[in-house]
């Protein structure tokens, strides 16, 4: 199938992985509709889309709000569903608002998508943090789940709620289930989006990096035009042999030799090691990387792009556009959650 | 250890087991207090616990709404996790409700826990309902997990709130998965509670049984005093082994073996195969019994009553209380789910 024409929605499409995605989408000739309500502290950045924004229709709404956008539910050829809160520290800190966001809105989404285009192919962002710690390396997709934090629980239930609804035949869904994606668009200025964020971040302010624990831990990033390829594999195949699929990296590496590797392509000096911070400790899980041969047999996908070239186009990006992702006006509507967001999202029950 | 003037804390003590547990905890000692919002269309019934009512204190809150009893979560020595929403077929109708009873307010409660009562012993009442189609029999705790409706997806995500904050050391809670339960306190008067509450409620009208398929699905349905003593075991023992344990009947049935022994025991005719209802077998899981090998090892439980025996003992409960069970005057406002209930419960944000 190729995308030329296609109607495609994409949840989530101001946010890293999915304006990457768009911006593809768009150069394939499709017709992309983006939802994104830029919720603080997802990581939204309007600029993100900036070199296609004349061709794609952005719709501001939260899709925990689908009754705003049924048509373009209705109309949609193919859904990727990538709007959530990615951040485990904000989970940990506002499990509530990290349930609203991961589950509810998903639910309430994926039954408007149930309703108004029955048996869709959506690929959803899951992510590897629903395997927790793992029992054995690499993880392949019969791994136990068993999160260690409310992101990890939350993203699960909408996992959940995915193959549930495929498997009664009123979706055609599939999960693909991120490793640490790095890459062009990543958000900088929100805090707590993962250690490749903060290390980019440190690194355009010409800080040294801090590495948390022994650094030795094994992580498999991968590029995001590779996570895009993944997913347009998925959107387009014609028929799924499975519905779970892990995507990870082209190698493992540890986060030390990441940290060395970032700091030599700046020039900053060499990296600390530091103790995990307080309360940051239960939710490191120890080493992770993907067995990614599943979605190689059936989808022909296999990631690209080494860690060193990938990071050279991250840097080459960032170099162009600092002051879009870095020192952003203060306080920045689009990143910072601060305390004024604990209450805000308490959910409560409508009356009649 | 014994519960004798122990401190309990019983949610959804009105209910099915949770009151069935609370009159043994109250027969051992222990210092019950129950918790419990008699929430339309979960079966509660105050009548459950007239036995002991003057012996134990009622809290007529929701466990959403943890604020109302901080005192009494503080003081509790051991916790039976048992309020919940058990209907399949009310969690299809009404996902969101099912989300907030099941799931939101799981989190409130145990968020509540961690704060007021840190490394307490939690005993929660899971549900077979989480390994949907069983891929082997009989099925033990490794089986994956892979509900087939709303309920056991937002069940699910309530056993990982406890296992997660248990692994994290912020609690102590242990998971039962429960079979189909069966035996006296049984909400007969709510529809959708399961086909042994269906089936009870036909033979006390003196109706036949209607069994949907071909009748040939297994289950294990355990008598609710065993499971009493395997919750009693769990909140017990010094230092669990594992932290989730299957809980089965001792023996496995067909439905028509179910259906034949029930009707002969009240003297209806013999019972009919019927179409499953629209709907319906979509979230039928075929058949399911439970391996409880793990709970017998290590908690030394093991069930020990017959269907056979168990049934007579429920069958003379409803003929001396059944108009406490049944007809009960209508409306009802401890059972019915009706289409109010759809709007009232749907989730919104609070302002700040």
């Amino acid at each position: 199938m190729s995308y030329k024409k296609r109607k495609v929605l994409v949840t989530g499409g101001l946010g890293f992985i999915g304006s990457n995605l768009s911006l593809r989408l768009v150069e394939e000739g499709a017709r992309v509709t983006i939802v994104d309500s830029a919720e603080t502290g997802c990581g939204a950045n309007p600029f993100n889309i900036e070199p296609v924004r004349d061709r794609v229709t952005l719709l501001p709404f939260d899709i925990g709000e689908p009754e705003s956008f049924h048509d373009e539910v209705g109309q949609a050829e193919v859904i990727f569903n990538l709007a959530g809160e990615i951040s485990h520290v904000h989970g940990m800190e506002l499990p509530e608002r990290d349930l609203a966001i991961n589950t509810l809105a998903q639910l309430r989404f994926l039954l408007a998508c149930r309703d108004h285009r029955p048996g869709v192919r959506i690929i959803y962002a899951g992510t590897r943090q629903v395997y927790g710690v793992p029992e054995y390396l690499p993880v392949d997709e019969s791994h136990p789940v068993q999160p260690v934090d409310f992101n990890g629980v939350h993203k699960y239930a909408a996992t959940m709620y995915h193959l549930m609804l495929s498997a009664g035949g009123e979706m055609d869904a599939v999960v693909l289930r991120l490793t640490n994606v790095y890459g062009p668009r990543m958000a900088l200025d929100v805090p707590c989006q993962g250690f490749l964020s903060t290390f980019l971040r440190r690194l355009l302010h010409g800080q040294t990096l801090e590495v948390f624990g022994d650094g030795r831990q094994l992580r498999d990033p991968v590029f995001v035009d590779d996570v895009v390829d993944a997913m347009l594999a998925a959107g387009a195949v014609p028929r799924l042999a499975s519905r779970s699929y892990n995507v990870g990296g082209p190698a493992a590496l540890s986060l030390m030799e990441m940290a060395e590797i970032m700091s030599r392509e700046t020039g900053v000096g060499p990296p600390a090691l530091r103790p995990f911070p307080e309360g940051r400790k239960t939710i490191d899980i120890g080493s992770y990387y993907t067995d990614a041969s599943l979605i190689e047999a059936e989808l022909g996908w296999r990631p690209k792009t080494t860690f060193e070239s990938g990071l050279r186009r991250t840097l080459a990006y960032y170099a162009q556009h600092r002051a879009r992702y870095l020192d952003v006006d203060s306080p920045n509507p689009h990143c910072k959650l601060d305390h004024a967001e604990k209450g805000r999202r308490k959910m409560v029950f409508a009356a009649v």
